[in-house]
């Protein structure tokens, strides 16, 4: 069973006043990148680097995506909070990688911040690594923050690409829903990796259960315990974001975040289904060894009561005594072996009674 | 044990933008088709293979139930939202035939999706078959949309037939309440289903329980898991709906969807303790096998207990020392009977004060 | 264990229209007939035999109670129902008896129903037989049905006679109060006879344990779900008749049925120490027993340890070797005999060192 | 392990009107004493038998405290009921013992019962015993009904007698809710003891885990169920006194009410850490048990391997065959003792790799 | 398994008036001393032994800290009550050191309670050391009241003495959240310890599990509910808090009150997770127990299997029968090992398909 950390430390950032722009979190050299690409229904624009310093030329006619590729340097982070005049708790937020999902709204900008799950299998080694993503949401600019490059969100580039699509046509907050969308979407995915990996132990374990099983099971619902941990407050997220009376997100879009709150409702379902099963695989295993264990005892004690009486029978007449007349008896030796058929096949004849052979 | 899949796939959809007219779902060959019926309290129209085309035809003082047999057929579906003004992402749950039971109110139609569950059983395998069911109720129609032809309403189409039967007297919503009533009745009957498998293993176990009892009892629990999965979301739905201010549901005809709650409740109940009953079944059987095992190590031990003793004695006599004076002594070898007698009598008496007897 | 319908089947009235006056439920052939008493604080008029075509002559000023024996007579309760004016859906409430528990409020009627629980013990069967009552409360007539003759109104009867009684001096909510509050008291005594019953298995089975007892506790644990199926209902639906603003129920006697609830809560507590108990004494059960199989393994062991190395010496002084010395020694036989004691004793000190004697 | 009644009955009240002045409990023959102390903030009359006549010349400008000894008198119950215009519900709850803790509001009073409990212990049986306490709090008078004389109010009527405390110069309020906060005080005391005994326990198995032991964990349970059953509901008291708008309990004073309700949570949280430790320190029972008969059967095994072949080559060398060149050669004892202690060597070995030993 | 008091009493103060000032805890001997910061956004003064004779000539434009070192001296504490008019409960809660965590909102400040807790390790023995603190907040005011010397605000002093601060430009309530979030950024600090330790021993029990380690476990278990006694308390406190309308807490600063609330959801959060995973190990250290006592089983099956009827045939040409052919013919020997060999490869291969080899 792999050793991982299911709780990760936070201790780093104490002592450290409220609101201070401080990365914590594993260590990062690669160089923040930022992304932009900024559209209107007959117009996009897409720019790999975007400077900060080109910040203040965002044309306010356009909706405008700022992906930013890191968030270990301070400096960038703490530019862009300034411009859009972000909270220092905000800040404190997206820097802090080990941050509880959550969604927070400000006059003039929304946060939400979620996990990005990956699965990676390192031989038997099932193994969850998260990301922290966060996103920005003001009237018309969607900033979004990861710890590294690489995400989930190039169907939402491509859709982008094309000027048919709804979401050229729709705001900012319809971008917000749609990244945010993905990730969620993702979860799906790994719920049916876990529930494929149970169905598999479970047929293993049908034909001969070992212990290696039992420490898969284990496995899967250590990571079970960890995706829920990073699911469930993002359901509360998703639910306080749909209670949030911001006029940031339109009327018209509210139907989709509802629909984003339907997902995460189906995603805890099936991760509480999923978790049922895994305990219910537990004490499957479980109650399989036992009825080994006791075909074994059973078995023992078969035969054991059928050969401790002959044993006993074959032991008298091994004994050295002088005046032991069945010893000279012509009939002694036969009828010793006929006694001691008879005491078997009334053993056999009993036990199947017993029902238990 | 059967290998099912418990938690279907969503996967599929993973990329597409949300509100997307794609059938997910099993492969559907069977051509699409709708099934129309329009009657007012004097008159009732019954047509086997509307058209679409037609749909600016239906009259305004009749109610009309459109049944739409199969729902891979993009295009019909989107022809239907678009006459009728469907939200795209109404008709993204009603093609991903994986949605979770729920019912969404918009200003001018409302809509409810569930699961109608059909049990078979091949040979000792029971299966749950799961089919999507949606509705839209508008001012007069209402459209259902399952995905393949036959489904459980044929009672309402009889009812329908006669002239005097409240139902044509009364609304879309009350067509619509009648056609949701026969699913979730339908479920009843499922529970019951499962409450008399129950009952057999029941009595079975109390014979003589056996691995292929266990197996059964596990079964049970999972096709349980499965159903909770769809009724409880379902019944969710139906309080939504209750809770709904929309004047598509008349104020007289409430009274109905509050039954409906109360069918839900029943339902979830009666689920409730055949979950009870079945993690009860598992405990005794589990209980019995650890009594037979108690009673097989028991006899081993009263048997060991006896001939242990008598073997060790015999044993002594068997041995070659020369100098033996009870070998040669002429009572010797009875005289040893009467000990091994004696200390088997007195062993019999323990065990039975000991109360193992 | 006895074989019992844990949930009784509600099929037969799938495919009926909602709020069918169709009766569903046991076979019942006896003629239906009314009681009425009709009282004031001066009058009362008992008439065993009440005519349904003598409903208009029912006095304006008195509190009528009609009392129903007998529902499987659709004509009688559709008559009554016709007369008052009862909604189809509570006609169907009243003659379904496999209603869940529930209290529902109508403009110018309240309907209430539950279960009148009647424990008889058949040799050590245990069985709850319930039959449902329903009670209609008007403006000043009260109307309970009830599926056969014989119920648990007599003290009310009694009341009723006493002019001196305060109930002579109320209207017909306090009636119905005095009725239901019946039922409800009736509840503590059964869960006072299944606390009896409990306390009987506790003592029986720590003086010896044994299988039937496993199976006595299985059976009141299924009593005690069905009893709390029954129960649980019944609480929410006096909750919601003290939620109700129905002015049928005077503000006078709304304290009365704060009362009931009161009731019903002392009787939920009490199922669910019972329940506690119950799964208490499983537990107990089954560690007893778990004590005993291990005292039984400890003395096969202790047993087997001492013999074991006896049973090895004196076999091999049983070997036939010509060159074996001690066997021709002259104190070969008694210094065998000292070494065996003398292990027997060093193996008895170490059992009682180990704390295993 | 001491058997108690865990669930009193209340049938005796069954077929009595409610609102019955009929004492239900235990029979008492005391006479009824009633102790009524006045007081304002510079003057205080202690009267140890007061008489029920006198109740019209009560100074309303004081605060009395009436402390009634023993309730199954109906008239003195019924004449206080009458003098302050007591509901008959209320009456009947005074008198019936097995009333579930509450409160309730009327118009010109307040009631309050909850239970007195106090712990015997006799030899190793514990026991609760719970007497009913209900008061009374009108605008200047507390009347407290108690089941016989003895009570934990000491404290307060010292402290009534020092004109300087606060209690002298604060109104009837004051004086109920220093009654009631000594009551619960007084749970603090039970649940300390619980885990007095707990910790011992806890002591005890960790030496030499036995029988009684977990026969102690099991009466510990018991009796913090029975615990639980008298508290959670006061708890609900309390809260609900705190809902309450009555004027009776003066905003000022309404803080020590929240105190009250502070302390009401402590013992609730307390109460379930016991259980939490009670149930924990069953399991581990078990599994000390279950640890032992591991090592006694481990022992044995270990035994059996190194013994059991050994005796099968004894066994050899002792068969009588004619033909057997081993038993004449000079070698052949001492090498069979070689060849045993090699196995017995390798055995050994083989069992200490296997971390058996 | 060290022995700890899991629940401390608070006996000592049974019988006190409510709301008394009397100090309930442990002994303390040490002389109280007050610390006091006073600061604007320009100038700080630190005083370490702040006489209480000064409180009158605190500047109304500063914030001031008085940090309370000891709170077992009543005079001091009620002479600072005195001076703030802070109400006697307050005063009592203060003193009484096994108070519950709870905020309480007042007209002129806010009191707010919890735990401090400190873990030691005493060889294998895991203490939590837990000590109460209190603070009261008003217009600029912030008292600190702690058992002893000793804390963990240094961080809070060091960013006091720092100009450009932003602690230095806010108000009295930002320094009260300050010193409370450093509190609970320590219960990260312990659960991340308890997170260390529950991993090693489940590393050592995968290698080879020993009684310690059941001791360990459930040591940590009763950590774990001794921590979750305070911190969700702790939570509810906060929440209180943030539910308060008082304008001590300045509308700009509520979001930092509302970063408290995260932080105790997560420190909630991870507590829970704690639990699971050491629930968890609990079962696996048993069931790895059982599979190993299921591993000796067999061993022990296999060995007598195999030997017992070995033992029977050597017994059997052990007999002194004198006519026995068998012993004579010149082939007896040889075959009776044939046969035995032939037996034994027999029982295994038996063994082998029945995979218990």
């Amino acid at each position: 069973m792999a050793k991982k950390k299911h709780i990760k430390p936070r201790a780093s950032k104490k002592g450290l006043p409220p609101g201070s722009a401080i990365y914590i979190g594993e260590d990062r050299t690669h160089t923040t990148s930022i992304e932009r690409i900024s559209y209107n229904s007959s117009e996009i624009i897409n720019e790999q680097n975007f400077k900060l310093s080109d910040l203040n030329q965002l044309d306010g006619s356009m909706v405008h995506w700022l992906n930013i590729n890191g968030i270990h340097e301070n400096d960038v982070v703490e530019s862009i909070g300034n411009y859009f005049n972000i909270h220092s708790l905000t800040i404190e937020d997206i820097m802090n990688t080990f941050q509880r999902p959550k969604s927070d709204e400000f006059e003039h900008y929304i946060f939400f911040t979620l996990r990005m799950l990956v699965i990676t299998k390192d031989g038997i080694d099932i193994n969850i690594d998260d990301e922290q993503i966060s996103f920005i949401l003001t009237e018309n600019v969607v900033i979004s923050f990861q710890e590294k490059p690489g995400d989930v969100f190039d169907t939402v580039r491509d859709r982008l690409q094309d000027q048919t699509k709804r979401i050229r046509s729709k705001g900012a907050d319809y971008l917000a829903f749609s990244l945010i969308d993905l990730i969620i979407d993702s979860y799906l995915e790994h719920i049916e990796y876990f529930n494929k990996e149970t169905e598999e132990i479970e047929n293993k374990i049908l034909d001969t259960p070992k212990q290696i099983h039992l420490n898969a099971i284990q496995d899967i619902k250590y990571e079970l315990i960890t995706l829920r941990k990073h699911i469930v407050p993002t359901r509360e997220a998703v639910a306080r974001l749909l209670r949030s009376e911001s006029n940031l997100i339109k009327r018209d879009n509210i139907k989709y975040f509802n629909d984003l709150q339907d997902h995460m409702y189906q995603v805890v379902d099936q991760l509480d289904i999923l978790r049922d099963l895994n305990a219910n695989q537990r004490e499957m295993y479980l109650s399989m060894i036992s009825l080994k264990m006791n075909k074994v005892m059973e078995f023992l004690t078969i035969l054991s009561s059928i050969f401790i009486p002959l044993t006993f029978i074959v032991g008298v007449y091994g004994m050295n005594f002088v005046n032991m007349p069945e010893l000279t008896s012509k009939w002694g030796y036969p009828i010793t072996w006929g006694v001691m058929l008879l005491i078997t096949v009334l053993n056999i004849l009993w036990f199947k009674k017993k029902n238990w052979l």
